[in-house]
């Protein structure tokens, strides 16, 4: 399977999922798969955007020996984000809508994520 | 009760709790309740540097039409954090050690909230 059909059948699979994506964590996307949002928001440049608050959260946590950051969650009022780490380098990341399947979400991510790995 | 003592009841209620403070959103603590952690992990510092965190995901999430940011997580090797907004001033937020009951977290800020809430 391609990045791109992993990550389609993560949004196929979450009840609520809008995008799944497998970014850098310099924010630079690698493939996403995205469904049709409402008007004004704008998934995929949040989601880099978010890129740099795992980059932060990484950094501080490291600094303050709390170890390496595995997940990173934002719930905001009209969008829920995951993101999970797949290697060093790189992350996936699932947006959902606000009452999304989460429980599924991370599940998804983690059954995904070694395949993921597997093809970088 | 004065604000520790809720903060206080926080801890004590969630397995695997080791702190829980009430800050403003610039990362400034109002008051907080922790627990002695393992040497070296310094958790009242790393709570000051995630809450940077929230206001860059309030900012993203706003600029990009995905509303107001409720809630950020954070799980590393040896925390997990989770922040929850109280007011657009400020939030509160919980550490836990790795496999401390993180549903139980967020149901305790969502009702330690609005007592906060109503005394700040």
């Amino acid at each position: 399977m391609s990045f791109r059909e992993h990550l389609q059948h993560v949004v196929e699979n979450v009840d609520g999922a809008v995008a799944c994506a497998l970014m850098g964590v310099d924010g630079i996307e690698v493939d996403s798969h995205h469904l049709p949002v409402e008007d004004g928001l704008d998934v995929k440049t949040l989601l880099v955007e978010y890129s740099s608050l795992l980059g932060a959260a990484r950094q501080a946590a490291e600094t303050h020996q709390a170890g390496g950051v595995s997940e990173l969650t934002v719930q905001s009022e009209r969008l829920l984000v995951v993101a999970r780490l797949v290697s060093p380098e790189y992350f996936m990341v699932v947006a959902l809508q606000p009452h999304g399947n989460f429980g599924k979400a991370r599940y998804m991510m983690r059954v995904t994520a070694p395949k993921l790995l597997a093809e970088l």
